[in-house]
């Protein structure tokens, strides 16, 4: 008889664990829940959509009814599943027209993402007070932009910095509020996180740090918010605080969690129980470089799990690597990259480092539209291996990140990568790379 | 008393060597001599230049007047370096006055670079026929540009190829004509050069290939040429048939040369005489795969070696770890880049090889702007290491070349590049990079 997987959840982590799982066997059972309307949909490209550079929301997905068609791969939507027993290996599900279903599985892959999370500030009931991690939020923002003159984001992370981006692009007048000292703490150090921050000032966001709301303003819908006295009037706010692994349905199941409180998984992505494996917002990942559990709720996280997982549910081997929180974005023209640890994280995790920035060009100097590119290097001191990197710049950042994420993979030295060798064409690339500069300075300090 | 550095050559290689040198000894007296009236240009940026892209030609001046002042390099220009006394380690110099000198060094660099390579073509002294080295070259060119309605290039090379676009860019009717049964052969393997042709071909360049140019015809100024019977008409002809290195002056003072024909140095890039060095277009390099000598005349490679060069001639100490031939150029809108060996040059190699092309986006192929690109890996069989990479593309080739040529130095397997983590946004990269579906195909083949 063929074997059946079960997952929960269809969107990036679910469908490549899908993916990966028909490949594996061709013959399996696949059976996908959704609490969702859409499912295999990308949520990074949300913030863009409302920024105008999309067309439609519905652009956004990738994996469209035709692929689970096609690789047969049963597909239910707005299906929520409320329970599952290890022991009988079932799993309850509810679906919309409120009929309960009980399935039984050989192997099941949790992939049940995670949802914003919502801080208590007073008067996030009001109306105009959004959140953004679904299509139907999406819509709901959009609409609302239609209706708006300002807006206020409260949180100062890649979704918020997006959606701030988005709506000024959109002609509102937007603030940001981050109660941390800094933009992306999460990404960057302050350093580079400052030199962010003035750019998107001078691009015509506002950007409050150190500072918390005390309140949403308005009777029912939101005026305004109230920052350490003063008052910023929105027609709209939308809370960008981070989010939640949704992870009550595995803990509800018995499944182990980890220290930070996503689901414990192996490298195999295999949970505390046999047969039982999870993936993308709702697991702990080990960092590479540190080897300690660490919360990286990425999209390349998730695919990247959730082929491991859905190859091993389904009887093949595989293994996950850990991360390094390879993570990208472009606000206004200007793209903003890091990976590895912060100047801050390495201390934090108790490791000295030593650490430099340098300035250059994205091409030869001469060439009209070389672009400025900064390139911050944390390198492990006893070691002098590359353990991080913050770039930004006008363009290139991504595949500058992707090459140093290659380098501290492969535990390369500061000393190899200020001798590496990169390519040279006046009109795409400088003779020597702004991070093989940054990599010889950085030298030069060690010694 | 301070230590006297001469060094023959001041472009790319002289001027990184001079650089180094007064880093490493801030009292050594530098002497540089070049026979050309410019020294410290970007020879890269010149078909640039022509193409129309880069204002003028004295926008390549990298290493402007004001440099050497300020470093106390003592730079001769229409000096000519006659000839080099080992023994007594001297060199005779003969200025544009036809006043001679000699001159004693402490240490010697030869940077003496390479010229082109013109073939024993019948015609090739008439009015009319170019080649394109320097300034002095590139300003006959573009003069001839002005007066002309047509053009043949012979050769595709990059030089060839740059130049063939820049006057198709320029309005002028224009053939590319190759011996070679493909272009850029000492960069792609064919079937990744016939898909660049093809894209060259559909933007308005003609290309002959695995034909060679009989005669160039004319009276006493160039009409066209004879191609195999046909005769393609044209007001100009350039000559890209490649570089030779100039090593006669290192050859006549007893300098050993390599199996290439170039100098031949140790790692510390010093030639067979005691306190000779030599870097740039006239050394044999060593390949890092191979470790066999090879001929590397790029840009970024003369940098690096006379880096090392100077360092050591000034009394330092430093390694040059061979290169691995990281090429990029951008022909029209598009990138090709490739670095390591191709399949042809594995195979004369005797490296057996397994390699896998791969088309896909530079974004998310939802997003505006996403543009197409190919990736071709080759991989050995029996390490299953990365050994090269060849990318065409509309953006992001340099880069994802660099993250490669540090794979390559890394000694990075298939495997663990199908799995490595690489950023993603919507408006900068894929999910899934190109370069790792590739690797991720290519080792389903390996399976």
């Amino acid at each position: 008889m063929a074997r059946r997987i079960i997952i929960v959840g269809a969107h990036a982590a679910g469908c490549d664990a899908a993916a990966a799982a028909r490949l594996t066997d061709r013959e399996a059972e696949i059976v996908m829940f959704t609490n969702e309307r859409y499912a295999g949909y990308s949520r990074c490209g949300l913030p863009f959509v409302l920024g105008g550079h999309i067309k439609s929301f519905q652009d956004l997905v990738v994996f469209p009814p035709s692929y689970f068609k096609m690789n047969k791969i049963d597909l239910r939507l707005e299906a929520n599943v409320t329970n599952i027993d290890v022991k009988s290996k079932t799993v309850e599900v509810q679906y919309k027209d409120g009929r309960v279903e009980n399935l039984q599985y050989d192997s099941l892959i949790i992939a049940t993402g995670a949802r914003p999370a919502v801080p208590p500030i007073k008067g996030r009931e009001k109306q105009g007070v959004f959140v953004l991690r679904t299509i139907d939020d999406g819509e709901r923002i959009e609409q609302a932009i239609k209706e708006s003159k300002s807006a206020v984001v409260i949180g100062a992370g890649l979704i918020g910095l997006e959606l701030g981006v988005a709506f000024v692009e959109r002609g509102l007048k937007t603030t940001v509020v981050e109660l941390l000292p800094q933009i992306l703490p999460a990404m960057l150090d302050k350093d580079v996180a400052d030199f962010v921050q003035r750019d998107l000032e001078r691009k015509g966001l506002r950007i409050i740090t150190g500072r918390s709301v005390e309140e949403i303003l308005g009777d029912d819908k939101v005026t305004g918010v109230a920052v350490s006295g003063e008052q910023i009037q929105a027609d709209m706010v939308v809370i960008a605080t981070g989010v939640r692994g949704n992870v009550e349905l595995a803990q509800k199941a018995g499944l182990e969690l980890g220290e930070t409180k996503l689901i414990k998984v192996n490298m195999r992505m295999e949970t505390s129980v046999k047969d039982v494996y999870a993936c993308g917002d709702c697991v702990e990942s080990i960092n590479i470089i540190t080897k300690r559990p660490v919360v990286c709720q990425l999209g390349t996280t998730a695919v990247r799990q959730a082929r491991v997982a859905g190859t091993n549910a389904a009887g093949g081997y595989a293994i996950f690597p850990g991360v390094l929180g390879a993570a990208v974005t472009r606000l206004f023209d200007l793209e903003i990259g890091a990976v590895g640890l912060t100047e801050a994280f390495a201390q934090r995790a108790g490791i000295e480092t030593v650490s430099m920035t340098l300035s250059g060009k994205t091409r030869a100097g001469y060439y009209p539209g070389a672009l400025p590119i900064r390139v911050k290097l944390v390198v492990e001191k006893e070691t002098e291996k590359i353990v991080g990197a913050q770039i930004v710049g006008g363009e290139g950042v991504a595949q500058r990140i992707n090459a140093l994420s290659l380098a501290i993979l492969k535990e390369m030295t500061v000393k190899e990568l200020a001798k590496a060798e990169t390519c040279y064409a006046p009109p795409v690339s400088e003779t020597w790379d702004p991070t093989i500069l940054t990599a010889q300075a950085l030298l030069k300090k060690l010694k």
